[in-house]
């Protein structure tokens, strides 16, 4: 089955506001084995919308609408779709009753511009909107001779997503040919684009039945694994068979081959050892810790650290000798290693972590350029340090240094 | 003048890739005053394409074509551009020349794929690409008898941005009617949506000739406001006006009417005072020094501070009383005042910074509960503290957190 998916709002014609329902939608979809053919965004208008859904009445089996159901004179989806369909609307009063309750219960009185949510085309299946008033429609029609499946789904994303699980995902299933969708997902720390995809062309060229696909994002390269087959078994063999010939390409550069960021798979090594870390940042002020902590119960593992954002602070919070910064200067493997030594001791941890760079754009020198930066990673017998010169902003480097400093703990824990 | 985008390629039907060179040319094209009247998303399917672009010539008057220029089969937008015009396409020797040596002087040999990247629509101008191998085209040219802009422009981002930038801003604005539009963001922190528009509403449905748009994010409301005149002078003032009225009636809640982030407006003040910051985070983990760093410059007023995700490290960094700890929690009024002035004497600043709070999803009692935040703003005479109860997720929460705290500092340092 193909499917168009059309968001309706001016809103999302401005330079401001993306359409996001699509996205979620389509993950959705194709979860179930329909492919997303074309992506309409229309603003409230009902010539544009009357056409927009005629086309795509014309070309797909499932079109889906999000947005103008609510209440006010610009949402006009239920009037443009039954014209485009040629169907009568009715008002339908056991929804207006249900609309005046809410209000009721919040001890208002509903103004009468409300009672067009409870507009329902010919034919169409309610689908109740808990989080919200203005409810869904299921309409299952023809067009041209041909079946049609239309969604009429609200815009608000919460609305849509909860109304979408609990009314749409079922009646889909069961109207669709039985299928099983498997993916994996890996995710691989710090190695070039170009190179992973020498390294893994080949072997996923081989694997015709199984769709590939490559994002790179900063200091990370995902590889999406995605194949339908008629039992869940099969279809699940046959991503594991894929995903463990690739991760013996990539070897240790795959971090996860479930969808785990970074942050948790270091998480979770510390906490596999008993393990504790401790940072001390200065070119990433905080950025470190602060992804560190987005994992909900770092704690175990995470004590905290310092931003050592002057030279005073290094001294102060990780006991670097004056000297050292005034030898080396803050930008140093020395200050680096000093910086990951001193902040173990202080914390009491098993790990320290030391960060310190330029991340521009001013600052740089011919001989410590913007991008340059040293990660070092101190245990109680060793430390070891990592230079590396990143290219771009001020915001990607701050970000591949924090990513090259946890990778270099998920690589110790590794060992 | 209408325009209509049309964003070309397979991977923005999936769930992982969304277009975002839309929303660049949909903010470029308002500032000339051009209005997008639709956005279509379609894949590397001729057919498919063609349609769109049979629909998109019958109705808008300028069509932006995004994506499918490059070199490889499944590029297919020169084809159906021209297919959708009835026009011929010829290879352009010069550009394929030029390809040719854009290979060479790599050293690379030019594989013969490489070529269509020159098939040139009947009558185009071409754009040349600075940053990449396909060149854009502009195409003035009629459509069931009414005049019709179309532009072929590069997929990539920064090819389509760059090329954009340098060919097309100059020409189109040449080919518009001369008009002036004159924009102004306003940003107000930590106000609740319903509560500011129904503030402002009165206000700003007064000036029926300057657009107003509310966007509500974490923490943060901006007023976008718009207005177009015949001289630039005459909607500069207009807009000067209306923001005016708004800054009066919202007071200190606007931190900013020029677009500035919070963190550059707490730089700002704290340069202008010649002041100093240090922070001492626990629950929001680092987030606070994250965002102040990554102001460029921040050293000049930010020294740094403590991560104090664990009791131990509250002590021995911002040396809170182990007995304070005990006694209130490290939740509590108590400890964020204590952390606040503790690390504003250890990194002897200005002012110290003070946040903790419960995060969650665990780790909340019926006393304490998720979301429940201690700010504390410590100079050298006196602390003030602040507690909030912020719904939502462990992301959410600490955002909320990291927002109040700077605005606790923006509103000290107004006084």
């Amino acid at each position: 089955m193909n499917a168009e998916i059309i968001a309706i709002g001016s809103e999302l014609l401005t330079p401001y506001r993306r359409d996001t329902n699509s996205l979620y939608l389509t993950e959705k979809l194709n979860q179930l084995g329909v492919e997303v053919i074309f992506k309409i965004i229309v603003g409230d208008n009902r010539e544009h919308l009357v056409a927009a859904a005629r086309l795509a009445l014309a070309r797909a089996e499932l079109i889906i609408f999000t947005g103008g159901l609510g209440p006010t004179e610009d949402d006009l989806t239920r009037e443009a779709v039954a014209e485009a369909l040629g169907l009568e609307l009715h008002r339908d009063p056991e929804i207006v009753a249900r609309l005046q309750q809410r209000f009721a219960a919040r001890g208002w009185k509903m103004s009468a511009n409300n009672a067009k949510q409870a507009d329902i085309v010919a034919g169409a299946t309610v689908l109740p909107n808990r989080n919200g008033t203005a409810p869904g429609q299921w309409i299952n029609t023809r067009y041209d001779g041909r079946g049609r499946l239309v969604l009429l789904l609200p815009g608000p994303p919460h609305e849509l997503q909860g109304l979408f699980e609990e009314q749409c995902l079922e009646r889909l299933r069961a109207s669709l040919p039985q299928e099983f969708i498997a993916t994996r997902v890996l995710r691989i720390a710090l190695m070039p684009e170009s190179q992973c995809d020498a390294r893994v062309a080949p072997i996923y060229k081989r694997h015709a039945d199984i769709q590939t696909t490559i994002l790179a994002a900063k200091g990370e390269i995902q590889l999406h694994l995605r194949t339908r087959a008629a039992s869940a078994q099969v279809a699940e063999s046959r991503v594991d068979a894929l995903a463990a010939e690739l991760e013996q390409e990539l070897g240790d550069f795959v971090f996860s081959d479930n969808g785990e960021s970074l942050e948790q798979i270091v998480g979770y090594h510390l906490q596999m050892r008993g393990a504790t870390l401790s940072v001390a940042e200065s070119c990433t002020g905080g950025l470190v810790g602060e992804r560190l902590t987005s994992v909900s119960g770092s704690s175990r593992y995470f004590r905290g650290g310092a931003i050592v954002y002057s030279n005073e602070l290094k001294t102060e919070f990780a006991g670097v000798p004056k000297g050292l910064l005034k030898k080396h200067g803050a930008v140093s493997r020395e200050v680096a290693m000093a910086l990951a030594e001193g902040i173990r001791k202080r914390c009491a941890t098993t790990f320290g972590l030391g960060v310190t760079g330029v991340a521009g754009p001013g600052g740089g020198t011919a001989e410590k350029p913007v991008g340059l930066v040293f990660h070092a990673l101190a245990d109680e017998r060793h430390t070891e340090v990592l230079e590396r010169n990143f290219l771009g902003d001020r915001e990607r480097i701050r970000w591949f240094a924090s990513q090259q400093a946890l990778d270099m703990v998920r690589r110790k824990l590794l060992k």
